[in-house]
């Protein structure tokens, strides 16, 4: 095996340059490459995979809460974008603006949607009439562009691949429900699908989203212990509605402004399973979202009959995503590369194996071999992968939690930001002031004020003044 | 039922308007809207639903062929597009401009992709070295930009959504093969899913791909008479891997050229569902391609039992999608609704059929009545549908084989073109001169030349010199 191993290109190991393991592992496992168009990406086939599962998971979990898929177009004409004034400040200095169609010049120009606010906002304007029209529960799945300075793979480029739901309510506590409802569709997705534990909560009204009311989040933790913001939720009240006269009749024939949500789950979900899962062999895939569940390969397959084996064992194991691996290659460059690939099974199955009727297993996540009869292969397999899928969330649960530090003032604070990376819990006054002083001290943020609030003390971390929320705080992806 | 029917606002007739019916149809069935952006649209719910039921079947016949998905960047450098000389020139003048990325202006302006081609050949030369890299596979799923001058829904809008395949071979006859197959899968996909029956053949090269050495098509009839392009298929040979510089080290050793295809079907085929199957009451789908199959209407539902008995045959009928009409609409109301919605089949249950242990059973394409035994529903719905898609595939095959003409000479071609909307076969030289002359005279164009050849005539239905091809021509949208 250790020989080898150096078969294949060995990747930077995470613990010498974390950020270099990750673009290793981005380029070996071949998950994405870079294009001519600076910033922006080329997904290839095993990144697009996990893309198309996560798709498949979130469309499913969407539609069961009755969302409705749309499309609308990718231009927003410049006037449209600035009929909400938050909203254009926040997205206008980082769009791309198309100033001719052909060999025109366009009388308005517009830009590439960075988000579609205001293009739902102007047709719900048009088609929502009645409270016989509420709630609209719409969703696109798309590409939006951010011209950003500094980009990285999957998790910051000028393209990305998202969702966004956008939905139109009667009344406010519809809207506020639904903002939370789809929150923990979100956060229930991570933990179950992406074996990701988050915290769920809201964030200050110095990090919420552009034109919102209140913006909520769902936090994971990175391995190098950086806070990776996941998905977000939005109540915009009534001040879209406002801004472009989304009106319907009421029940009493009064005139009432809708109330309005949006949210988002984007590509970068992918570059989180990387960070969140691999190791210095490569990628590891939890098993719900891994487009490849098991690999088997042949060992000695020149052999007769060992080929014809492997075959026989993929049929058995139908009801996974199943491939064997009859290439030329040999059998180590083989593990090595379902290795870097993150498939969560290889079973190994060569000439001593089918004399004794059994068949290897060994887990990606923890190396462990096992040795299985081949008559219990299907069953063992569907336990191990289900096992698999709660170790790697429980392991990712413990990472997070030993990496969450408490601090109750300033000093200490510092030093934990400065020397433990994590998620640090203190107390906040409610300030900007004192998010900016620690941003400045530390460049960590706040990361969201969480649902489950705990007294550490009654003073703010920062100024001392009376704490009104607990806040996990962290430096950011 | 008369006069209930008034409540659906009527729709123009299709004999009387077919473009208006078409709008109408588009517009009261809530399959897409204009949008503030001139000439892009709106796919609402109803629209989006068939697309997704496309996008799932056409992508299983991908996969099912090796096709791998993947996502590239939407825009393209300028000096990238114009790598290959004939592309250009085909799209340049249609494309839209990207000057400025937030508030800089960018040295090199990018186009919002109309097609992919570019990016592809891009890709492929970075990743391509050696035999064992090929054949490259890949499809992707997105929207594209063609700033039209006139635009209709579905049929030509500046932004519309589509599939692009781009695959690159070692052997002209690989990708040769490959384009035939492709067309293959988009015409087995048409006949058995849309129950669209089409006429495959070879684009001459007047209307062939801007790039590609040979384009093939299919082609379908609409109920107006006018042909519809509804999937293509390239091969470029190796004139991409030229432009581009796209090279593998062979077997031998040897440098070589990859030989390219690429093949694309996009939303327009929704109009084509329209227009081929539509009524007067409206939308008539295909039961593989309903997003909804079984609408379930109560009649007199306040009386007790009726809706539970409604909800107890849509769990009975739970292997197909299936939906209750529970609103307090009047059940003409409702009929009507689901007519312009195309629904294909309507099981109407009200207190005199649960007496009788029976339900009313309404297809939407023949508008014929059966009563069904309640036990036997489930079965009898199937047949039905099944019976439905059949039957609608063998009526558009009828009505485009009467619609399907011949002229040997050039008078009786123009007076068919003029006085009979639909194909008409001729005998033609290969010259584009003569298609030139026959599109000024008639507005006509050749569609294809069909596979299937038939000998008509020994001479050019325009120039009566010797005759290569048998074509179809026909007036297109």
């Amino acid at each position: 095996m250790a020989s080898e191993k150096k078969l294949v290109e060995a990747i930077t190991s995470m613990d010498v340059d974390f950020a270099q393991w990750y673009t290793d592992v981005v380029k070996k496992a071949e998950l994405c490459d870079y294009a001519s168009v600076r910033g922006c990406m080329v997904i290839k086939p095993a990144g697009y995979a996990i893309w198309e599962n996560i798709q498949k998971e979130l469309d499913r979990r969407f539609k069961e809460t009755g969302v409705e898929n749309v499309y609308m177009p990718m231009f927003i004409p410049e006037g449209l974008l600035q009929k909400e004034k938050d909203h254009v400040e926040g997205f206008a200095p980082e769009v791309a603006w198309v100033t001719h169609g052909g060999l025109e010049e366009l009388q308005e120009r517009m830009c590439v949607r960075p988000t579609s606010e205001t293009l739902f906002c102007d047709f719900y304007a048009k088609d929502i009439h009645s409270y016989r029209d509420l709630p609209k529960l719409y969703n696109q799945w798309c590409s939006v562009v951010r011209w950003e300075k500094t980009t990285r793979p999957f998790l910051r480029s000028r393209e990305f691949l998202w969702q966004e739901g956008h939905t139109a309510h009667a009344t406010a506590q519809e809207a506020q429900e639904r903002t939370i409802q789809m929150l923990n569709v979100y956060a229930d997705f991570c933990e179950e699908v992406l074996a990701i534990p988050v915290i769920r909560g809201q964030k200050t009204d110095k990090e919420k989203f552009a034109g919102a009311e209140a913006t909520y989040t769902i936090e994971s933790l990175m391995h190098d212990g950086k806070a990776l913001q996941s998905g977000t939720s939005h109540n915009f009240g009534d001040g879209f509605a406002k801004a472009f006269g989304i009106q319907y009749a009421a029940k009493d024939n009064s005139l009432q402004y809708v109330h309005q949500t949006s949210w988002g789950m984007t590509t970068r979900m992918i570059g989180a399973i990387i960070m969140v899962h691999g190791d210095d062999n490569g990628l590891v895939l939890p098993p719900r979202v891994a487009p490849t569940q098991v690999v088997i390969v042949p060992i000695q397959q020149k052999k007769e009959g060992v080929l014809d084996k492997a075959f026989e064992l993929r049929d058995m194991l139908s009801g996974f995503r199943v491939k064997v691996d009859d290439s030329d290659k040999s059998p180590g460059w083989k593990f090595s590369e379902s290795e870097m690939r993150g498939i969560p099974v290889r079973v190994e199955i060569g000439p001593r194996d089918m004399e004794n009727g059994q068949a290897v297993l060994v887990r990606r996540d923890t190396h462990e071999k096992m040795t299985v009869a081949i008559e219990e292969l299907a069953d063992r397999v569907g336990e191990l992968l289900e096992q698999i899928q709660k170790d790697m969330l429980e392991r990712a649960r413990t990472h997070r939690d030993a990496h969450t530090y408490v601090a109750e003032d300033l000093d200490s604070f510092v030093k934990t930001v400065n020397e433990k990376p994590g998620f640090v819990k203190a107390m906040w006054c409610g300030c900007q002031e004192c998010e900016d002083k620690i941003k400045e001290l530390t460049s960590a943020t706040s990361r969201c004020m969480p649902f489950e609030q705990e007294q550490i003390s009654d003073k703010c971390v920062c100024c001392g003044k009376p704490a009104v929320k607990m806040v996990y705080w962290g430096k950011a992806y």
